[in-house]
């Protein structure tokens, strides 16, 4: 294992020490773990609080600041962060106005989020949830968040949040697998000619190993299975092309090259694109293609004003 | 050679119109060559431009629009762009006020920046010129952007670029080399337990090779070689940590968190802190630090309203 890091025991630690100490502008850290708040708390709005286990920087950290995430909670390296951790987000953040947890779906986030939202509620704070699936994370936080700003109720930034995650797909893949600091070795090995298929984010293999293809037919077969999930023909979308933690931006602008063609063929409208880092798996190599349907509500939340470390808007 | 290409030549044509089909609120391709000048020109200002070889993305094409470039050319992967195509962006994007061309110090670039700015000359059209060292041109490209934008004359905005690069120094390290596609194997070999420090942007090998250390020691080695080469006491700095494009985030801010510890105990205050990829040497692994002296003037131009694909202030 090759790694800039001091050790494997505090990588998670100065990750969030460093993230706060280069955005002071942006995020506070509490004392009682690796939990970031928005330094300037704004009353009168939903909170919303996110979060997970460690590895998929910018995320979540990287999405607190205006228009987007209240608080954002970090647990070890691809593993849930505990209840009191989340609770404390919580507590730090609540306002009158209530808290909406975006959950990603896996057990451990889901169990203990929903713990600690529980916590919260015995101490009367209004809480509510959304359970996303892994990249599509982001554009939750950038939708529901520009709704929370508004000054709209708990039950109307929650459903715009489930209206992004019913209106969104994703398929990702990837060349080269990533190491888990504490684990020491990557969670799975790919010869020079092949790629996984259906990769999630959390290091793990994806759903089949293919023979290693151009860029152009590797986006083909992603987008192929994404627009066969769900109707996108006539529809304007959002597009993000997420790369994994060490694929080269100028890999991920080929590959927006041909999905910009597909979508112009199959009469799909790109309303607004998204390359880059926004959901990684530590260093693993490879990307994700998601595509958001919209409609006006969706595009002018889309658009509002965002001003975080990693997504201004 | 693992990459996510269609075919060695043409990955330089498919990035630059993957990007420019991502961004067109931003920018526009030429047809002439890799030239993308920014969609929404603006009369009455100073036009900056600038460029190099491929490679280094989001450099410099992520940072055309307003307050930055007013055009980026591309190369072929770590090769200067052709006096014609640097003459083909200046004559899209020049304005009465002129032109400055920020050139990266390389002898390709400078000879082929110069050439075609005598071509502009010839045709009545006012060019200034800097030369920037490597990752240093992100720092020039908003400071003498935002000057610019202010109506500010050639001669002003030259002199504030210089005034850049003249208070700013640079160092990096890398733990894993990169490969220029059309070359088909790396640049240099680094074994498990070794790091290139004193590294550039261009793959090739640093100014020497040592053991590999933990984070915090790499950031001291770095940092007492910037700190020696000019005098940082009692200054207000901005602080760029640079990936080098496959160095997960998480271990840029473990660095930061380093050096920001550091400069307090030296007395140097951190105005603001930039961290993530924004000149990158393809799939390279490691990272520099740059630290940029500050002044009321620069702090100010910093600060001041950015809107392109890779930056926004």
């Amino acid at each position: 294992m090759k790694k800039i890091i001091n050790s494997v025991e505090q990588v998670e630690n100065e990750m969030v020490l460093g993230m706060a100490k280069a955005y002071p502008q942006y995020v506070r850290k509490l004392d009682c773990g690796n939990v970031v708040v928005r330094t300037n708390r704004k009353e009168g709005k939903v909170a919303l609080i996110s979060g997970g286990g460690s590895g998929h920087e910018p995320a979540h950290g990287g999405y607190v600041g205006e228009g987007m995430l209240d608080a954002a909670v970090s647990g070890a390296v691809f593993t849930s962060p505990t209840p009191d951790q989340i609770y404390e987000g919580i507590k730090a953040v609540a306002t009158d106005q209530g808290v909406l947890m975006v959950i990603k779906n896996y057990t451990g986030d889901v169990m203990n989020f929903e713990m600690a939202g529980e916590m919260a509620q015995m101490e009367g704070i209004k809480v509510a949830q959304v359970v996303v699936n892994d990249d599509v994370a982001v554009f939750v936080h950038k939708i529901a968040g520009a709704k929370a700003e508004t000054g709209a109720s708990l039950e109307e930034v929650q459903a715009v949040a489930q209206k992004v995650i019913d209106n969104v797909r994703t398929m990702g893949m990837a060349i080269r697998p990533c190491t888990v600091p504490a684990a020491g070795q990557p969670g799975f090995e790919l010869n020079d000619d092949e790629m996984e298929v259906g990769i999630g984010i959390h290091g793990e293999p994806g759903t089949h190993r293919e023979p290693l293809k151009k860029a152009d037919e590797i986006v083909d077969l992603l987008l192929e299975k994404i627009l066969a999930d769900l109707d996108y023909s006539g529809k304007e979308v959002a597009v993000m092309i997420n790369g994994s933690g060490a694929t080269p931006l100028m890999e991920l602008f080929i590959v927006n090259n041909r999905v910009s063609d597909v979508l112009a063929e199959k009469g799909v409208k790109v309303y607004k694109t998204l390359v880059g880092e926004y959901m990684t798996s530590i260093e693993m190599e490879g990307f994700s293609i998601s595509l958001l349907r919209l409609d006006d509500e969706l595009k002018e939340l889309l658009d509002a004003k965002a001003d975080t470390p990693a997504f201004k808007a």
